[in-house]
């Protein structure tokens, strides 16, 4: 499942506009219902950031993958539910009732899965549950940058990695100043891991100054990584790959440019695009 | 954080035994103490898969951009704790202390983080912890594959996505038999997700059968897919980029075959080195 968004793309020395699609990314409730001494009980399981479709697949798998049952037929019925919400108009709540079979792990379910009643995603609507910021952010300070700025940044990151050339797997993140310089840099195997690690280094060493820095991360843009950006107020978001879908919402939602797809001489420019900030 | 394994390389059509680095991946659990109405009160926040290393970083990070703290002031200490574990002797176990600031958004902790008292991970050893596995399983009936239908599952994968040509940006998992075809495919921005989907779609037709098949990935193989792939009993598992150190670890423990980095015409064999199945 894809959409259509707006983008301008630089490419060959000029910008374009064009309609680039892009992979949503949309939360899913995974719920389950249950027979425990005789009485049914319905609990969350977990929140995952999935494509829609197929989510019946995706409940099977996750339930089979997690031993939660060691049969499919352990499964009475899967229901979609919740209200459609979101620009796709999708319900992001899923419901497997699992018969009676003696077979279902309830004990396991208890250990790993279930929070206490007071868990705050749960019933709520995705984005208004996983998003933290709350305040109305706006970047009217971000930073200028110059095209190459933007093309040179993934390589100057590849260049300061410690581990990537030894290892060729691993993610990282890094912080900017507007002329392009590094300022912190940080590796994970976790992508958002790399991301965490590297704001924590540069919060201790007070390194922070949004109004002139940015940052790129190698890899794909999600949900995650540009609201772990967002929390730092820094306004300017370069991704190596593809932006989900709901990257691109949050970063529109607050005024944060977003860059992707930078591949050699070329880059995507996915939210601001009436207001290009490069040079 | 990387360490050296043993590695059959294929490449310009031979085998040679190499030694490859490759980045480690190990659990970390994250635990806060912070002062509730004048009692000291200890939870496990995350468990995540990291690379070791700045792991005071990536606790900052986390709970600043998880909104536990505004600030970094906040935090009183940071201090790794538990056994040194594992091949590489790591404490897999990081505490933060709080300071008893006003500020401590003590309600958000509650209500997104903290399980009920029977959590199962808390207090164990990482892997014992999070391995849904508990058979002894191995794997003497994996498929016999020649060299072109390794190299190209990860291009039949690429070429049957009906999204990835779109836009660029989501992963797949593929069940294959053992002479190429392939048999299920599933797509999503995650790919935990593109791998649940593609297991459960092919439990709910009945096409696993472990003796004639295996899986491909895209991207990279981490210590969840493979555990994943076990799961089905299916005993080799392709991943188009590099493995991390706990993907290949309990691939060797459960005698699976791992294949990664299949560029054009090479790959690497991870383990299983001794019965090369390839021929």
């Amino acid at each position: 499942m894809n959409s259509k968004y707006n983008v301008i793309k630089f490419i060959k020395n000029k910008f374009e506009k064009i309609d680039d699609l892009v992979s949503i990314e949309e939360p899913l409730e995974i719920s389950i219902k249950f027979k425990d001494h005789n009485e049914w009980v319905t609990n969350s399981l977990s929140i995952t950031m999935r494509t829609p479709g197929h989510d019946a697949d995706l409940v099977r798998g996750f339930l089979f993958n997690e031993q939660i049952i060691q049969d499919l037929n352990e499964i009475e019925n899967i229901e979609s539910l919740g209200e459609k919400v979101g620009q796709y108009k999708i319900q992001n709540k899923i419901l497997i009732t699992l018969n009676n079979s003696k077979n279902i792990n309830i004990s396991k379910i208890k250990r790993d899965f279930l929070t206490n009643s007071s868990c705050g995603v749960c019933g709520k609507s995705s984005l208004d549950a996983l998003e933290i910021i709350k305040k109305d952010k706006t970047f009217k300070t971000e930073p200028i940058l110059t095209k190459e700025i933007i093309t040179r940044s993934p390589l100057v990151l590849r260049q300061n990695q410690s581990e990537f050339s030894k290892t060729g797997g691993i993610h990282a993140s890094g912080l900017f100043s507007s002329d392009g310089k590094l300022i912190s840099l940080r590796e994970d195997v976790g992508r958002h891991n790399a991301l965490d690690k590297m704001i924590g280094n540069a919060l201790n060493n007070n390194q922070i100054e949004p109004k002139n820095q940015f940052v790129t991360c190698s890899g794909r843009l999600n949900f995650e990584l540009v609201q772990k950006v967002l929390m730092t107020n820094i306004g300017l978001m370069i991704g190596v790959g593809a932006p989900t879908s709901l990257a691109i919402d949050l970063a529109n939602r607050f005024d944060m440019t977003l860059i992707g797809f930078v591949k050699g001489d070329s880059f995507n420019v996915y939210t601001n695009n009436q207001k290009v900030i490069v040079n």
